[in-house]
């Protein structure tokens, strides 16, 4: 089985880097790539997809924000290329980003109905093949050199021919925020579960009876990393879902159904994952990209140096 | 001497921040003040102002960015009121925006002819007042409790009726960097000087010969910390200087003409600056602020947990 698609969801306004964020396209906000360069959000989530083999991406966003980011992307190039004429990383980036923009198209969310209804608007795009499915505010850092997070979920997806989620072992007071799950380790493989059940920012104590997973570290569970390769039966869940009505579909539910219907499989990826809508979020992503990739080292001279400063500041 | 004006020059495009910044308005990037809220890059400045005595502001921007910015923070406030309706913290906010929205006006540097000539737009709005001048990508962290770094330096201009200027020593390597200058210590005043000399970007051998001050640091020198008060005279020697034609109007040899014709001062603000502008700009930026206010545990916290992240990676 070869992934080609990705589905990127990004129609949701940040709530909590809000309300500034409200006011700009949050997945334009710039950060520093782990190659050292300034680049929107959007375009790093991209480029993890596309270095990790895909070829296709929908991004799903509010009304108008396609043309939105055109917009944006296309002054970005045109930017690079007066600015910094003959100058080779600038004409490496135009090329990225053309490249990027030869691959991308935009489905619109009409209605904010929802995380697993702003996937199904992907449907048509996506037809009848498998494809990864990214969040639009969150970014990875590998720990694997030269093999993006995606990139490790995609093998184990090719190679076991189904759906796969990327997890990761989660302190117990954490689990509430995300979708947790449970599993059956499978025989010689590290890190990797065929999925058993899943819920949704489960209770402690739900947690404790339903979702423990021998293996793991006490008092951790394993939950959802933010990164899926999905089969096209989600969509049959969701339309489902969405018949039955309501006002908020979520993708959990489906991916419950989805474990029952079909095999399923969960991996342990290696790497850390950066969620912009936390408190400090952009602020965190920044510095975790900045300290992961080539501007390591100048990243963590301006640590030193500002906690220097603060620290001088307190002791005044 | 009553200084009641201040004018902030936000008209050039990001450049070193550039190029994405160009795609979205640099000053309206949100970044963590030291209250703890994300606000756009210019609200944290024009807060230096309101908060250090300025009752009126005028924003010199590009063409059309008047607009951008009323729409940004008209959207802003409209978020601050419809989502946390009840909150106090959310009223005040927008109530902080209503003043500041009351406070604010913008003229429009037609052409990019220096940041002399963006200084000169603003002519009509300070009349025949003493002004505080700001620039639009520069962050301040005052060192003194309840005083902000703008707040030092117009205490001394209403004392000594005259302009001043906020400088700060610098190590001889960068002070390619900056506008530099000398001057005679004021007797029996801490880290103020009569201005006697300035330089744009001097190399070091002119520094060496024509701009030591006595009593600083061996190595260091006396440089422009990007906040000034300023006199109307300014207006006419910048008027003289644009007649003169030219397409890169600097401010630094209008106020070596104005250090000929009147009383000048400069003054060691006690404080920090962080120029948006500079490699890691927004990242120093984000992190100084977080960690001189509300959130500094917080960020302290942060950056510790990603250190050790990255650090478990390098070894991995």
């Amino acid at each position: 089985m070869k992934v080609k698609k990705a589905v990127i969801t990004a129609a949701a306004r940040g709530e909590r880097l809000y309300p500034v964020a409200d006011t700009i396209q949050k997945a334009m906000l710039p950060v520093i790539d782990v190659d050292g360069l300034h680049k929107p959000v959007i375009q790093i989530i991209a480029e993890e997809a596309l270095a990790s083999g895909i070829e296709e991406i929908c991004i799903i966003c509010a009304p108008g924000d396609g043309e939105r980011y055109l917009s944006a992307f296309g002054s970005l190039r045109d930017n690079l290329v007066k600015s910094y004429k003959g100058s080779d990383w600038a004409k490496d980036e135009a090329e990225k980003i053309d490249n990027l923009l030869s691959r991308i198209q935009f489905a619109e969310q009409s209605e904010p109905l929802g995380y697993g209804h702003a996937i199904y608007c992907a449907r048509e795009f996506v037809g009848n093949e498998p494809f990864l499915l990214l969040l639009g505010d969150y970014l990875y850092v590998s720990d694997v050199a030269g093999k993006r997070c995606a990139a490790q979920l995609l093998e184990l997806a090719s190679q076991a021919e189904c759906a796969v989620s990327a997890v990761n072992p989660t302190i117990e007071h954490q689990i509430g925020r995300y979708g947790t799950l449970t599993g059956k380790h499978l025989a010689g493989e590290v890190g990797i579960y065929q999925i058993d059940k899943i819920i949704e920012k489960p209770s402690l104590s739900t947690a404790e009876l339903e979702l423990q997973t021998p293996g793991l570290r006490a008092g951790y569970y394993l939950c959802f990393f933010g990164m899926h390769v999905l089969t096209p039966t989600v969509f049959e869940i969701l339309q489902k879902h969405i018949e039955q009505g309501g006002t908020n579909i979520l993708l959990t539910p489906a991916l419950q159904e989805l474990a029952a219907t079909e095999k399923y499989l969960a991996l342990e990826v290696k790497g850390n994952r950066y969620d912009l809508s936390r408190r400090q979020g952009l602020l965190r992503a920044q510095v975790a990209l900045g300290l992961a990739g080539e501007a390591h080292d100048e990243t963590l001279t301006t640590m030193v140096e500002l906690l220097a400063e603060a620290n001088n500041r307190k002791s005044k």
